[in-house]
């Protein structure tokens, strides 16, 4: 169910019903449009009584919202949401294409420090590396944790990047959020209900993958946990898909990438590091989600591939990163995007 | 690593084993076999030295294991691993086909005992029903947590069924493992690595279901979290994964059954619920899961169907269950099985 | 379109309605039931007019059959189709399972007598063999042709089995059809729709191979391209479809057994031996097949798998076929089947 | 097993060496490089003997090659394959980028020429309409046959464009072969393994669709069917496999062109129409297949996709078209592309 308010409706009259509706027992969730506000009422007691709402005052039209997922539905929310980072002109889901680079782990401070300097010499906005790392095997590096987070926040002091890394449980999650500035949900943990319910309690942007095998409809209903605890800056991530083909480690669905678009109102950036496992594959087709229309990548860059604690095998190198943020550069005005190059490195300098 | 022991190995050997592997900074797995006790290292802190090992007393051989896991392989343990329940002559893994049966959620005390009283009369030696839901939308219904089980332990006195159910969380995990007899890990959370090794900690049989993508190897990847926290009694479940194919909700994969007692001693069963999602669908698939030499099966009861608050078009009918009991009756001595039929009615009315 | 005859319809009123459609540019179907007779419509140029159709003499109704397929459809034909061979009491889609034993391919006399031999003593009814071979590679043996064709024909003589062996293309297609006893389609032919149509000319039993990636639909609407060509007698067989999955060659897909015996009145068999590609998992998932309710299986044999020119790793030894026998003629019973072993060698030396 | 010949052999050296590998019962491959000529041996009948090969007169050296494929890896030949087409300065696998656009399906001549004027004018090299259709049912239009395939003859005269149509079988690919630039192999028919030879024995180039499932080493061994005939300008195409995601109408795996292209020497094109099924995902993919690296690209304009006999909703509008073309063309230099807008049209009215 979605109230739609008048343009001219006051604060007031928008609290007035976001009251009532939790009075009802519902939750309230107030979207506010470029025109107006619409309220979505989410919560697993039935129905809510239509008629009694249409006469509060302010209220425009109630509708009611036929998909599963709501708040992550363009029916309730028509514009593009776009993330920002106070104090940084860095933004997710807007005209600028986001560029989240680094490695897989934080091995060590020197290897993330110069990992980082070249990144964001290149113009990546965005710092990744794994502090928590969910590994397939009980018995290999799982991560420096909070050490690793450390060494993170001092990369966002000295080279003004934004830090996105993932949160695994409970645990992690609560450190994860205090120390970066985007709290990653990883594919294996797309549907832990639980985790996404408590990331949705926090009040900093989401970066949510895409299940290995989650059809499109599950990854936004995963996207509406966190929304319906009151978190709406999710960013969607494609990272490869689970099929026969056996030329790359996953298949990655680029074709997600316009048939979200066309349904939700959040940001959709695409991985090609996870999504092929392979080096060679990462460039072409990183260009190829900037081109499908992408609000951004992920990419795995390491400094020395060879010698990675994880996932060295589809890491590039950093000069191969340098070459691809110029090829984005290229095709980013086709698709009516911009790359902001080198404004970082400069802003964090000052 | 493996430390085989002799086969006149005294526990003090064995124990003296243990703690200088401990003292190293591994974990040591004690497995005792028919003949003699294997001793499993794990750890990820790279090699354990071989020659000091090889010359402590009742030390037969110390074996490099190559697969990823190994706690759950045969190469480290060659008998099944039968799973007792103290109190009953239930098992699982054994001569004895394990049926487990029961709603797919505790909607509430009437409907659960109605259910629980007709699987046992038709021979289940255990129950099933959901506590704690993972639902694909916040929207719907989630369980009824602590009172569901509360009606299942109730259950327990009255009928003498086992109660399996599913934990999702830190908090579910900590009362299942209270409140019923085994913890069950769903397909959501096959991967959910903090959850297993927490889960490995509690000295309670695990049911873990694979994963909708899962290979083989993932998924005894995941038993063995659970195994080098400690915990050997796992106990596998084949549910169904994901494919092109629409004619069933999931492409149920008994080939897996086979596959699995080549490689691991863990029990294998199958769920023919979920793993078809149609009612027509699930009497032949357990007959096949069950030719296929599977351990047994999970499958979903409901006295009224229709009104099931969850998973209603999977759940067969009472009577449907009482002609699969005869069915599988006739099919378990192909396999060299038995179906203990009715037998814990008797014991639990005594 | 489907006009239902009246119980008392004659043959003569039949024929009349039959000619009526013709002369209309439509095909007629006759397709004759326990109680009467329905005649399916098809053709692509648009819709019959049925108020004409009901006023003919002997019509008791025109039936809109919405479904894609038709003649492959319960809705046209309740009854199972059963497949009677002359001159023999084999049949496929009755009580009795049908056993369809042999190697991939005739690779000379002596073996393929020395292995029918073997599986007619075990109680197959059918004998197959691969004469023209579809490989992967243009470099590998490609089957011994219209010699293997001779050589089981002599089989038939010798040991009363019947033949099955595949057609790839129409100078094959006719051999087959002068030679054999069932044209098999292979699974990467399921969708030759022009080998289809021609298939569906000749008047002898065809065995349709589920595509890798074929829906259940589309395998039905393979059948029907035959079927509308006049050739009624398709026997489908599930042979393993293409998944993630890598513990065994193709994922062998059970419900699809339950789901067309709904759908449709073609028998349905299972091949467990490319479905999984490897002699572990042959004989339980044979098991499985039957317990699901199949009208038989197709299953490969060699007596020296180790020497075999194709497919030798799933092929299964001649004393694991005659246990595999022993097995199935006690699970039969519970699905209402009959395995009737030896009788079939007794007749051939008769 | 490959002979490498050396620089300066003579054309009689290359042939002498041609008629001593086709004497010994196999076949001879002579494969011009930018350096020197390497000549491809196939045949089923076990290994050459490679010591008297070496000694023959302009032999540098004889290698064995591993791979399955032979004459379709880039271990032969490491050029790009570059076909041409007489009389026009079109090519596919070269500098300029390969379009080729059309209906799904030839309906008429109004209809043919329409789309055709208008993806000429935009800069079109190539023309496609299907006259022999693949259909999955018996039911539905076939294509105009003969019929269709003069018209395009007649669209090639006046506009200039290569003409490229699907054969299906013996028959049709006659007619294809004498009336069509390229001819074009379905993915229903990918390992139709019969027709690929015959494909292979006319001098004309084929554009091969990659199968629904199937793997990268199946789909070069399709290719290798065709040039072991002696046919070597296959030209190869990703359509979408089939996977889980239902968002789309099949997935398009974009990663398999980085991946062919480090494999084999053959040109790689993209069918974003088929490979989504949905308009709205057409331009999109089209763009990441050219931003992938892709050698062009094939894609269904219809005037009228309402009213289109097949495929209406995964045909693009002619406007569309134009803007494609146009995005194309941007993102074209980026990898080192072209895309000759315009030039055939002007050619054509010459």
């Amino acid at each position: 169910m979605l109230v739609v308010m008048k343009a001219q409706a006051t604060p007031e009259q928008i609290q007035a019903v976001c009251e009532y509706i939790e009075k009802l027992g519902f939750r309230a969730h107030p979207l506010p449009g470029a025109q107006r506000t619409a309220i979505g009422i989410t919560g697993n007691k039935g129905e809510v009584d239509r008629g009694n709402l249409e006469e509060l005052s302010g209220v425009a039209e109630v509708i009611r919202v036929s998909k599963a997922y709501k708040l992550a539905s363009r029916d309730v929310k028509e514009e593009d949401t776009v993330i920002r980072f106070p104090g940084t002109d860095a933004t997710i889901g807007g005209r600028d294409l986001a560029v989240i680079a680094g490695p897989c782990s934080i091995e060590n401070r020197d290897q993330a420090f110069a990992i980082a300097e070249q990144v964001a010499a290149a113009g990546a906005q965005f710092f990744r590396g794994g502090a928590f790392k969910p590994r397939t095997s009980p018995y290999t590096f799982q991560g420096l944790g909070l050490e690793a987070l450390r060494i993170m926040a001092e990369i966002r002091e000295r080279y003004g990047l934004r830090i996105v890394t993932e949160a695994l449980d409970n645990e992690s999650l609560d450190l994860v959020a205090e120390w970066a500035d985007v709290i990653q949900i990883g594919a294996r943990n797309m549907q832990n209900f639980s985790l996404l319910k408590r990331t949705g309690r926090f009040r900093k942007p989401v970066l949510l993958k895409r299940g290995l095998s989650a059809t499109l409809e599950e990854f936004l209903m995963s996207a509406e946990y966190i929304m319906s605890e009151g978190n709406y800056e999710v960013i969607l991530c494609e990272r490869g898909v689970r099929t026969f083909a056996d030329h790359t480690r996953y298949t990655l669905d680029l074709s997600v990438v316009p048939a979200i678009q066309r349904l939700s109102h959040l940001p959709i950036l695409v991985d090609p590091s996870h999504g092929t496992g392979k080096r060679d594959s990462v460039l072409p087709m990183a260009r190829a989600a900037v081109a499908a229309g992408a609000d951004g990548i992920l990419v795995e860059v390491h400094n020395q591939p060879d010698k990675a604690l994880s996932d060295g095998p589809q890491s590039i190198y950093p000069d191969q990163f340098v070459r691809l943020m110029d090829e984005l550069q290229q095709i980013a005005p086709v698709v009516a995007r911009h790359l902001p190059r080198g404004i970082h490195v400069t802003a964090a300098a000052g």
